[in-house]
Order: C-alpha cells, then sequence, then structure tokens
C-alpha cells in the first residue's frame, strides 16, 4: 500500500462514515475522480544522473509568499467534521510545516479564530447568492490578514456525488458560524451567476489578489487573467464537479501555455506523493493543492496530522528531486518529461 | 452504482429472466455492446467555468417538433412483456415528460391505442416480406397522426443474441396485433432488400418524413438524404445486430460531417447519463434516443416509471450543461470536447 | 461464452488432458497466442446498410479450387489424438462441408487412405532432416492427388510449449505411419536449414504449386512468390512458435501490400466467427484457415463435429455480411474497416 | 507460468521474508519496476523464415571480453543473504556459463576471495562519502583483475522501498567486509555529490575503462562519454529508485541514437526470457544484465543455480533466434521490430 492509502484507510477507521464519504467521494461514476490520479502516473519521468544533489531545496513562493515545499493546503470544508478542533488544528499544522492555508467560505470555524494561529493564508470565495454577505465574508478575510482571495468558478451548482447518499447532515452551526447575519438559507448557497466580472468585484472590495480556482481550459485562463486575475488554479474540484471532465494533469499543460508567465498557474486533484509534485512542477505548475490527504491528517491526529502530510509530502518531494538530480525547483522543468505513450 | 445501475437491477428483479435477457442482451460477444458505453466515457469535457447559468434550458426540437429536452424514446419491440400496460404506459410516460416516442413496428399495442394517449410520436417501420402490410402499417400510422417514420436499415435479418438462448417466445397475440391479415408469418419478418429506394417508397405512401436508421459511416448517410431521408439515426442497434461495429459515439462525428446539416442526425447506443447527452450534442447530434433505461422504467414502475427516466436524464442534463458553462443547447458544442487520448 | 468457447469446454471434457494441453498451448507466455484473438476484435467494422442482402454468397476460390466459403482447415499433428478416426474423419467432414483440407506432414493416418476420403485437398510440408524421406513424401501427395503444398517455413525448431510440460507422447505407430522407411527419428525431425530455395525443390519434385506458411513480414512474402511461391499464409503457427510475434492480423495488411496480388494470400491464427473471417477478407486475405475449432469438433463428434464447425462459420460468415451489406466475397473490401483506435 | 516466475517462487520459498522483499521490491508504488517488464513485452517481433538456423551463435564481446551470450550478470548487494557462500557461488557459476560478473560495491565477500574464483568480471562502484575508501576499493578490484568499473550514476540516496518496511538488518560483517578500515559508518554512504568529473577521477585512479551505469536519456549518455565513459548501462536501477522512471526498454532506444557507436550500451531491468534478450538486441543494446534472476538461482541452488539461470537464458535467446531467422547477434537487429502499437 502507498503511504497514502495507509493514511486513508487509518481516516476511513475513525471517521462516521457519513463523513469519509463525503470527503471521499467524487461526482457522477468517479470517473474524473479515479482519471486525476491515473492522469499523473502516466507522466513519465527521465532523470537526470551525476548531477551533485547533496543540497536540495524545495522552497518557492507563491504569490510573493515563500512556502518551504510547492505543496498548499486546498480549501475544503468543514474541518470540524473531521476533527473537533476544526480548522484551528489545520491551521497549526500548516504553519508548522511552513506551508499556507487556503480557508473555505464553508470553514466552520471563524475567520477571525483561524487567522489568530495561521501562518500565512488565502481564503477560499464562494460567492454567494446573497453578495452583500459574500462581500462581508472577504472584507472580514483581508482585514484578518488573508494574502490572497481564491475564487471558486466551477461551482454554479453543487455537483452530485453518490456517496453523498448517507446523506451527512452538516450541523447548523458549523455551516452558520461566519454567516450570522443569515436569515434565509438559500441565500448561502453558491450564486449560479457569477462570472468573470466578479474578479474585479472581489478585488475591489478586499483589496486583495484574486486567484480563480477550477479552470480547465486555456481560453478560460486567459479571460481570468484579462478580467484582473493574478493566476488560476487548474482544477476539477477533486472530481467532485462535473464527471467526465479532463484530469487536471491533462488540463495543466495548455493553461500554463496559454497564460505563458502572465499570472501563476497552480494545480490540485490526485497528487499523492513527491513524484506528483514533481510531474505537477515540469508541466508547468508554480505549486500544487492538497486536499483529501491534509483531511485524512486531521482526522487521524489532528495539527500533528496536518503537519506530518505537509512534511513527508515535502521530504518526499525533495527525494524524488534528488533522484531527479533537481536540487531546486527551478531545475524542475519539462526536460524531466517523457512523451507521452 | 451509477443511477443506470439501480434502475437496471430493480428492472432485472421483477422482469422474467428471458425478458429481461431478450432485452439486456447483445449480438455476438457483446463488443459493440460494451463498446458503446465505453465510447461515451472516452469522450473528455472540457467544462467552462464562470458563466452565468442561473437559467438552463434543455429544450430543443426535432424535425420541427418541440421536445423538452434532447433526449427521446427509441423504438423497441413488444412493452407487454415489460409491463401489462405496455406501450401505452410508454406513450403516457413519454408525453408527461415532454418527450417523443418512437413507436416500434414490433409494438405489442396497437397503433391507434397508442396515438391515443401518445404526445408527439413517430413511428418505427420495418419494411416487412409483405409489402402490401407494410404500406398498410405507415398509413396507418400516418393517419393515427404520426409526425415521421424512423426507418431500421440495420436488420436484413435479426442479429444472434447468445442471452436469447433461454429462448423468449413472443405470445402470438402481442406479435400480431397489428398485423391482423397476416398469414403467414413468415411474411412478417424483415425483408432483406430494402434499399435506399425505399426511403421513398415510405415518403409516398405516409407523406411523412423518413429518418433513416442504423447509419454508421459517412457515405450511407449521404445516399440516404440523398433519397429522400429527413435525416438519418446513428445507431448499431444496441449493439444488437453485427458485433463488432463501431461504437455509435465513434460513427456520430463523420456522419455529422458528412451531412453537413442537409438532415438531422440522431443518435442511439449507450446513453445512459446527462453527461452522455452532452457529449452527445457536443459531438454534433440533434438529440439522443435511449431504449433500455425506458424499458426498465417502464418494468418498474409503469407509465410512472417511463416518465421517471425521462425527467431524471433532463434534470441531469441540465445540471452539467449548467457545471459546463452552457445555458442552452445551442451552447453544447465541439468547444467542450477535449481531444481523444 | 462464445460458441467458440462452449465448443473448447466441450473439447476439454472429453480429451485426455495431456492432447487438450498439446492442441491448446502455445509457446512462452502465451502473449502471441493471445494477441492472436485480441487482433481481430480490435478490428471494428463499419457496416453497410439499405443492400439487398437476399441473397449472400460466401464461395470462393484458393488456387482455382472452389470452396463453399473462403474458410480452409489449417494443418495440425496426429487427429488421432483427438479421435480413433482421425484423419479420415476430418477428410470427410470437411469435405462434407464443401472446404479443403491442409494434410499435415504429422499426419497420423496415411496420405493415401486420407485422400481416398477427401475433397480437395493440400499436403503440408515439414522439410526434414531426411530430404530424401520429405521427397517421397511430397511424390506420395501428388500422387494421391493433393492439389498444392504448403511449406511451413517458421518451424526450423519446434516452439516451446509450457503447457507440454505434461509431456505428451506421440505413440509411435501415430508418428510412423508415413514414414515406414524412417531408421534414423532425429531424421524425421524439421531440418533447420531450410531456405527459399526449397521452394522450387519441392515444386520440381512433387510438380504442384507451393504456399509458403509462416509468413509475418513483407519482405519475405516477396521473397517467397519471388521464388516461385503461388502465395503465402500469413501464420505465426497459432501462437505456437516465435512467442512474442506479432498477430497474424496485424501482419496480413503489409503482406496484402507487398504481393499486390503477385500471389495469394491465406491467414490463420484466431480466428474464431464470421466476423473473423469477413475481417480478414476485409484485410486483404483470400481465406482464412481454421486450426483448434477443427480439432475440437473432431474430438467430440468426430467428422460429424468436424463439418458442423465449418457449416457453422460459413453460415455465421454469411449473416455477418448480410448485416455488412456485402453479397459476396468480393464486396468485403477495406472499405468496412474502421480506422484502428 | 513462465520459467522466471517458477523460479521466483522457489526462490521465496527458501528466503528468509525480509530477504525476498529485500530482493524483490521496488520504490514507491512499483509503477517503475512493473514498468519494466511490460515495456519489453510490448515490443513485438517480426521474424524472419526460411534462413538457415542449423548454426546459431549466441556469442559476443563486452569491451573486448568475450562472452558466451550477450547476457551478463548485474551488480546486486549482499549475495550471502541468499545463500551461505555468497559472490563466490555468483562467480562460479557465472564462470561456468561462460558470463561474466559485475561485482558490487556491497559485496559480502572480500573481492580478492571473488577474483580468485571468477572468470571475467567488472566492478560496480557506488562512489561513498568517504572517497578515499572509495579509490582504496578500485584500487583493489584493478589490482585483483576486474576488466572495468561500472560506475552507479543514479543512488545519490536510496530509493525508498515499501516492501523493506519489514526492516531487512544487513549483518555488519557483510557491510563491513570490504571495508575494514571504516570508522564512522555514515562515510560508507552513497556520496550525493557524485558527478561526471567522478569518471575520469575513477579511471585515473584504476586504470580501468568505466560505464555509467542508470542513464536513461540521451544528453546523459552523450556526456558521459564525453566524460571519458566505455560505455553505458541504461537503467533504472531495476525500479528500486525514481519511481515513475521510464522503462529501460523505453529509454534505450534514444540513448543508442545519441551515441551512434561513440560506447557501448548495455542495459538492465525486466529481462527474463530469450524474447526479452533478442529485444534489448533488436533495441540496440550490446548486451544485457539481469539481477533478480541470478539471486533466485543462487538462493536455490548456490553456483548451480546461478550458472542454470545463464545457461537456459543463453539457450532460449539461441532457440528464439533460430525463430526469428538469426544466426549471429549482428543478424539481429531493428528490423526484427514491429512499429509499436
Amino acid at each position: 500500500m502507498t503511504p497514502y492509502a495507509v493514511l486513508e484507510e487509518r481516516a476511513r477507521a475513525v471517521l462516521p462514515q457519513a463523513v469519509f464519504d463525503y470527503y471521499a467521494g467524487g461526482a457522477g461514476d468517479h470517473e474524473t475522480l479515479s482519471a486525476n490520479t491515473r492522469a499523473w502516473s502516466a507522466v513519465r519521468l527521465r532523470p537526470h544522473i551525476l548531477r551533485d544533489v547533496s543540497r536540495v531545496d524545495t522552497a518557492t513562493t507563491v504569490l510573493g509568499t515563500r512556502v518551504a515545499a510547492p505543496v498548499l493546503v486546498a480549501p475544503t470544508a468543514f474541518h470540524r467534521l473531521a476533527h473537533p478542533t476544526g480548522e484551528l488544528a489545520t491551521a497549526e499544522g500548516t504553519a508548522a510545516a511552513g506551508s499556507l492555508l487556503v480557508l473555505s467560505t464553508r470553514a466552520s470555524t471563524r475567520i477571525e479564530s483561524v487567522a489568530a494561529v495561521a501562518g500565512p493564508w488565502w481564503f477560499q470565495v464562494y460567492v454567494l447568492r446573497d453578495r452583500a454577505l459574500t462581500r462581508e465574508l472577504v472584507q472580514r478575510a483581508s482585514a484578518a490578514g488573508a494574502r490572497a482571495l481564491v475564487l471558486t468558478g466551477d461551482t454554479p451548482y453543487v455537483g452530485r456525488k453518490r456517496r453523498d447518499r448517507s446523506s451527512l447532515a452538516i450541523p447548523d452551526e458549523d455551516f452558520r458560524v461566519n454567516l450570522e447575519r443569515l436569515t434565509d438559507v438559500s441565500l448561502a448557497e453558491q450564486a449560479p451567476d457569477v462570472t468573470f466580472d466578479d474578479i474585479g468585484w472581489l478585488k475591489e472590495h478586499s483589496g486583495l489578489p484574486v486567484l480563480v480556482k477550477g479552470v480547465l481550459r486555456a481560453d478560460d485562463a486567459v479571460r481570468c487573467v484579462e478580467a484582473g486575475a493574478a493566476g488560476v488554479v487548474v482544477s476539477n474540484h477533486g472530481g467532485r464537479q462535473l464527471d467526465g471532465a479532463v484530469a487536471s494533469a491533462e488540463a495543466l499543460p495548455e493553461v500554463v501555455q496559454a497564460l505563458a508567465g502572465r499570472g501563476e498557474v497552480l494545480v490540485d486533484g490526485g497528487v499523492r506523493s513527491g513524484q506528483d509534485v514533481m510531474r505537477a512542477l515540469a508541466l508547468g505548475a508554480r505549486a500544487v493543492l492538497v486536499g483529501r490527504p491534509i483531511l485524512w491528517g486531521l482526522a487521524t491526529e489532528g495539527a500533528t496530522g496536518v503537519q506530518r502530510v505537509l512534511a513527508e509530502l515535502q521530504e518526499d518531494t525533495a527525494h524524488v528531486m534528488a533522484l531527479a538530480g533537481a536540487s531546486s525547483v527551478a531545475e524542475v522543468t519539462a526536460d524531466l518529461l517523457a512523451a507521452p505513450r
């Protein structure tokens, strides 16, 4: 079993079935969920030998923020379902690992409380049907110290997950923790009419750079940066939105090529090892985000588990970089990639 | 399990084994039967994000008839084997869902009775060895209100199905319900000498537009419209005729390209989800036809089951269109397709 | 289960394990054995519709001899292991089916006895280490009425089959039935120094046309006809010689193209259905040879079983030709083939 | 089961689990370990027929040394774990088979003792953190009669193997047998700063030609020979270093093409049959090295087992060369290869 599979099994053992299914599941027939991991494996590597790799440095920056490794914490919902200390533990573990947290709109802990214990962090935005409430949220995030917003663009409606059939009930207090003003719960749903124009609207009201998450095509990536985005996250929402969508590893190259440096390109979806991190960088990503592994670390060991997952990924990334002859992330380029078979 | 698989299992539970096998089976080694579904899955999607999808309209027209969604009811035989109310239930459920029924020559209910409860419907034609009988059937269909004929072109002989080994006996009353005049049963078999010339013959005697079903190649599609057809249905008869034939999703693009708008192109075979509907439209089909899912709905819940299958497919189509950034069927184009891998 | 699989299981039930393994097995890891059948399945068909197929004629000629279908009986060894009546039964069943028998050098029945009951037949030649003995054999075959020789070119040594481990002992009387003069048994082994020059030598001593069996490449095919061969059999010896060799369906097109009509091209290996026969013809073969199916028919029902296998293949070929819109073998062309995926 | 699989099972039965796992395992998820064998199988062969193959000669030379077959013994560690007589048995068996031994830096027997019983042999070098110790080792090897050095270039750090989890403890006496002077055990680890410059350093101190093992790309191969290497071994260390690296059969062609004869190209990884040997030669390798099969032979039968493995591979290579129409290794060329599918 891979280290990831071991961790996942441990999380499955400690979590209520409905919670595990909620996190682990994907949309539809899981075509895209399984394609994500397969697509990374299909990227074959051509390592260099006889390089001096006595020192390997995985550090990099994302939107100017230094991180210990090109591995960030993806926004995921309701961490108190996974562990009583919820996002506080995630923030502490992330900070201890020298990584960066992307805090979800669907966090089950108050933004300001998380900010108090976090290292560098960004705020993930769902534009809600109640836009005033949305504006308030991003202003609170900005005031609390978020360094950027991550606008999720692929969720006009929530994708249908089969494994949710067990019908997980999100506790009302978790759902409302950042939405005290909310009267009509339907107004807290994602707005289905979010467009590229909202990028500017979010920048204006938050004073923060905006990344757009959920991009799977070159043209949309270009529209994002032309609308003012600082970059994009190539993502299919971990296989949880449109089942049948291309794997993120498959979409990454065309986005990198289209932006040609006009914005930073991150990627998420199925990254489970140092090899996958190296593959993403070789395909042109600046960094990856990991979601489910963090939740499994959180579920099994709280803040320590989150830190451990990130530390092990960083260490594994350093190890495989050394085996490929790369001493720094700048040396991880497309030169390491074999032609697809 | 997919919703389709759940439905199929429920139908298997309520149907006699021989009836289930008759409907579920395919020709030969099931190469084409299984290729049909695999081929849709292989069509990977590149969704657009940040589009206003607050309203998604799945409505379209087929040969000028408005339908609630680009999902029609494929012609299938002997519905009274699946449910005591047979084609009457199918017609009612189809009408309630705002869809269109293609009534089979092998219906087990009188054409006129079905017409009395149906919404818009077409009549599927097997040219029988007794051509006078065939003419009479299409004239009855025309008189009863059929809006078009669908000539099945791929069945000069019935393909061999292994699972039929249980040797389903079609009740004589079901077989003869529309063939009172029939004396020699062999004359009710499909004629093996049907050619493109019969398209004009059918138009002439029925006064109706004719679609040809069973087309798998560009040249045949062109000959159909040159012989007067209003369009074609790309189909391998659900994998029930020539085993080893290409999947319908594989044949669709060359037919669309060859006709270049000179006729409408529908498709059937293995369509099981909203994604598959969207894939067919993106590949150039105007609409899809579904066969087995309708039979499973009919078997399990009669008219309500038929309506439910169609309503769920429509709703699923709307959902995935929204996730792909398309508000109307006109916006579902080849732009959404990834290059084949 | 396919009809072939059913037949194979019945043969497995009646044959001693060592005999079944001897016939069913292949060389090495069975890579080529399994590739043979997979390669036919990979040839996808594009059927024509709306053709008059009221009459379908499978008849053709091979080297001028008329056969009821383009399906001949491949040379296989020691039929008395499969059935007490051995090659006599095979010859009778083949004649009854209107097919042509290729009698093996390793027949377990006297050539003259087989000839007495056979329809048209050819004689398969292994050039033996004792060339005088070889010459004698082909002269006896010629005198007995063989219409051609089939020189097996791919067996300088016998390929190693794992399933032979049960070490089938060929009865000495079966081995020697056509080799009365033999003193040193090693001289009855295949000669490892057979070359293209032996084609002329065989023609000269037999007065018969010579086909070369075992060709898998264009250049060798050309050398065969330049050395006087009347044609070739594209074959990897049913996966029994070089494991890892290309499937015969994969090698067929380059041979057809290279010969460009300068000789007849037959093919064997993994042909199990009418579809496979049609695929072979569409790829340019004049006819196919079947080996193991004949042995299973022989084992289970003697001459009747052989006839039944051939009749069913002929009938299945006619059926799928009709479903593809072809009324004669001349109409089965590359036009029916989809591009490889 | 293949002969290799049978042998492996016998070795599994006699070895302690931890030792078997240590030898059999690979890095990470075993992606590269399994890709190695799959990649050889994917190389399909186009045999020639009707060649005189009464005599087939598998002999060749490597760096001027004649070997009975193009199959050498790869360097592997600590043979005393596999058999009490350790490298002495390996050396004797290799010599008896007419092959060449590559003795590992991690041998568990004194270099001089092995040399006393070996036929031709090379010495595999890990440049250790203690370079003086390294120099001493290669000078001892040279003095003892090694004909070349094989510098392993792909192991700046040891790859992580999951199956090692059982944590095999290498006996200290085995680890130190050639390192009497060693005080700080960490200095016996592989140096992570080995570069192309060390090729010249090794040549200078040993007076021997140097091959570089672990090359998977054309550019690195060129740098090796430009730095003075006599050739390279295309290798991913049997899937034990960078998991996700290309299979050695996939990397081989680009290295052969890039060197264009400027150095000898050997290959290892997943070679398990005569076919694989022939495939490697057809792809341009001068010879292959085998590792695990030798260990299984050693474990099961000591020197006799090693000899048997090599003799059977030689014999199998001769057999398949005959079936492909090649009488000598010079006749095994790319002409025998089918285009990849």
